[in-house]
């Protein structure tokens, strides 16, 4: 039966049409209890989801509603490595990626496990040998900067990661990431010296073009430098399912460290798509951040629904897009390092559940994943909060923060602080400034009060770390890929595939053909002059 | 008249019922003068937004309702230097700042061209003297860095024209933006040495909070580095129109810099907020950027309604938001130089007409500002795409390139366009795969020509750049104004206000206080308890 004939869902829309004219702050004041029931806390990372218009009936319907949709067997089944992803044919195991080594804590085959293992221990290998200075450059120069050239799943995670450890301990060599095609790779490698420079290529199929493009340039770079092909093969590494492809590339068989299919490409920060991680603050920094998502892993498949974080924060979620039909959700980190996170979210919310045909192959009736936006608290205060308070449009917005800063004084960080719980505090509350006549200017005929007043009850949410640590950013980044995860199957859709990008590829791949060649293939007059314009340009 | 009440609005709302079984690619075949009235060139910028659910009878009453919302004349009106900023009671005079010094095209006061000229031969005479090396630091050291501390419009229009004119001729002199506080600051200053380092501090009213905390950390950097509090005269310089505040700084009387009331924050970048292009690419770079822009200017107030780029951009996305309903706007630069656009149209558009209140007073019965996010391609493809493709919400894409790249090698540029016109081709056209039986394995049932169907009719506009320099960049930045004016008049809005910002910086002030007095005050139980792990945090 699709979701939306289920009775709890029936149900909830109805309730979303009473509850239109309730106040959220009316809710604190009618529901003594509010706070324990929209709130939970896992190893260090808080989550408050009590300034939304969701009642305790209308809790007690959202957990109803993923009970009928068999959520904890779901959950269940991702963790026992069940084909969950049926349109491909494949497990989703990022999790299993996530588990101490070797304790044997679930029932999967123990190949994956010694694959894992395997992975870990070369990963380690290569990272004490780039620290000994073994591992060093064609000309046995020092390693100084490494290079990741990869594009979307193999791009953000790490480089969102990296960013936002900047105040862990350095391994002191730089690293740096390198996605799009275009003048990038040259602007990244002005700065770079060859004889200290090496390269990571992430392409689970060793076949991105963009990834491919940006490797041969960085090759030509070495090539050019030493004169002397065999150059690459001590400047180059891979992560790839390809061996093949990554050994005729001229990469070194022990440089190629594995991919395999059962992580998609935005699950895959926890693989060896985490090297540059591992690089970048040491391999224990990497294991951290692996055990904080573990933790939440746990947390995950073992709780109660109702006591079970990621599972309230995708019901909330799920309740602002399908009943009360808010369009988006802004994410708004107060930390300049979590300045990547909402690029991080809208790939794995949107590439996850940006779809609309359910598993019995029908398009939806219902919305699916909101449009993830938002920039960095305090700076979005003097952007596009002012749509937030006083624009016609309801957006729920996530606050990020972490409670201490190892970098900012106590005058800075306070501040921060300040700043975020009191937006949260007037979304909510509004000013209700009344609207008084005698504020009205003559002369344009403007009456100020009606122009300052902002309506309020407009819902937040708050996520706290105590710190900002591997740990912490381990579990928040798997609190929001369970949270992923539910509202996918309450969708019914399959959260990890990504079907919708290979029509682009496949027209891509003519259009570039047709430049090349100078053919005159038939598009629409739109396409055909926009590359008309594009041909006499390069000419 | 609410203009949703106007005969053009109510009979676009019919159309958007009918034009809803049309397919675009459909309108080509119909119209072949389509690319003619839904395309337009200023001066090596040619915008394309023939890709949209617009037929010839929908642009005719498009165009129609504006007449009826006298754009024209408001048009005139913001050029002439009324006061079309009514509930501040001020002109909105950011195009005076584009006209070449002294012409005389139009009739403002003398006293603000004046003041206008004034200002920018103190601009050139800081930026000279910097270049001779005669503006040095406290102890004679040449200024090498050059840090920006400012937020909002004091921050992003800067720093997006100095990422984006990267490939320009640099001065030699590094510049740097220090928006947020909180570790930023302390991360910038890391790196850099005191003795040749120049702070910019860019606040209207010398009194933002985030602007004058970084300044004094600033400040106090200082200060250590030479034991001597009259160091900042050689450090510091500062853009404001409290020059009383910036004095009891600590800054030198030459080093302060005017803003005026009829100049916002948002539209400053063209104003002495611009410094720092100046600094990085020589004042030559930002007169050419303020002639581009001011190239558009002539455009957009001299030009037919229906020929008129901001105009059609404007009345298209209006189209796209009233009547066809869409909920936000995608913005998709496939150019790493623009990777801030998104974030500076985000301020733009939703600060400008993020607004809910008309100047009859009323609440507006209709959507104002959509939610605007992005991301630069083809590095989107891998991320968010999937949701543009196959997700249930229906997202209308903005495009920008430029058509020659002066960093990027001819086959990195081709597959980076090569990947723009596709994505607006599959956008347009969808897949169209047929629901085959067959292809239903038996297995997990599922069908997969429905999972890898694109439903297509999914609207983009191009904007082409001939190449991105500042005269381009000044035309777009441009563009991008006006179209945001157009819209607001029509919704009848004020777009040079923002109150909306006001309650949270009051309430952020009462925190800030609680928190540094260890008063407790009454807070709503979510507010509350996230202020107690705060206090238990710090102590």
């Amino acid at each position: 039966m699709p979701v939306d004939k289920l009775a709890a869902w029936q149900e909830l829309t109805r309730q979303a049409e009473e509850i239109k004219e309730v106040r959220i702050d009316e809710l604190f004041d009618a529901e003594p209890e509010r706070l324990n029931y929209l709130s939970g806390e896992v190893d260090g990372l808080y989550g408050d989801l009590s300034k939304s218009l969701v009642s305790k009936q209308i809790f007690t319907l959202l957990i109803e509603l993923a009970e009928q949709c068999h959520l904890s067997e779901a959950i269940a089944a991702l963790f026992r490595g069940d084909t969950v992803n049926r349109t491909e044919n494949r497990p989703a195991l990022h999790t299993l990626l996530r588990e101490p080594v070797a304790t044997g804590e679930t029932a999967h085959s123990d190949s994956k496990r010694n694959d894992i293992a395997t992975m870990r221990k070369q990963l380690n290998d290569f990272c004490s040998r780039l620290n000994r200075n073994e591992q060093t450059g064609h000309s046995g120069e020092r390693i100084c900067d490494v290079v990741n050239i990869g594009i979307g799943g193999s791009n953000i995670g790490p480089e969102l990661v990296c960013d936002a450890l900047r105040n862990e301990v350095s391994s002191g060599i730089n690293v740096h990431f390198v996605a799009n095609v275009g003048g990038d790779i040259h602007h990244v490698l002005t700065d770079l010296d060859p004889a200290s420079t090496f390269f990571i290529v992430a392409s689970k199929s060793f076949n991105t073009q963009e990834t491919l493009l940006n490797a041969r340039t960085a090759r030509d770079w070495i090539f050019g430098a030493f004169s002397n092909t065999a150059a690459s093969k001590a400047h180059f590494a891979a992560v790839t399912a390809n061996e093949d492809a990554a050994l005729s590339f001229g990469i070194e068989k022990h440089h190629i460290f594995p991919m395999w299919e059962w992580v998609g490409g935005r699950y895959s920060l926890w693989s060896a798509i985490g090297l540059p991680i591992a690089i970048a603050f040491g391999v224990s920094a990497f294991e951290r951040l692996l055990a904080g998502a573990h933790a939440m892993d746990t947390h995950f498949r073992d709780a109660n629904l109702e006591q079970n974080l990621p599972v309230i924060h995708a019901l909330v979620g799920l309740w602002h897009t399908n009943f009360c039909r808010y369009e988006s959700q802004c994410v708004v980190p107060y930390d300049d390092r979590l300045r990547l996170l909402p690029a991080y979210l809208q790939q794995l919310e949107m590439e996850s559940n940006g779809k609309r045909i359910s598993f019995d192959n029908e398009i939806v009736n219902y919305d699916t994943s909101p449009t993830i936006w938002g920039g960095v608290g305090s700076n979005s205060q003097h952007a596009f909060f002012q749509q937030l308070h006083q624009g016609t449009r309801v957006t729920p917005i996530e606050f990020i923060i972490a409670l201490t800063h190892p970098q900012s004084s106590e005058e800075h960080h306070s501040t921060l602080i300040a700043n975020c719980f009191a937006q949260s505090e007037a979304l909510m509350l509004g000013s209700r400034v009344a609207v008084r006549q005698d504020e009205q200017t003559a002369e344009h005929g403007i009456n100020l009060a009606a122009h300052r007043a902002s309506p309020g009850n407009r819902p937040s949410s708050t996520i706290v770390m105590d710190a900002l640590t591997p740990e912490s950013l381990g579990a928040l980044l798997a609190l929001y890929e369970h949270q992923t995860f539910v509202q996918g199957v309450i969708w019914d859709i399959n959260s990890f595939d990504q079907w919708g990008v290979e029509l682009g590829k496949s027209l891509a791949s003519n259009i570039l053909d047709e430049i090349r060649s100078g053919a005159h293939e038939r598009h629409d007059p739109s396409t055909a002059e926009l590359l008309r314009r594009f041909k006499n340009a390069s000419a």
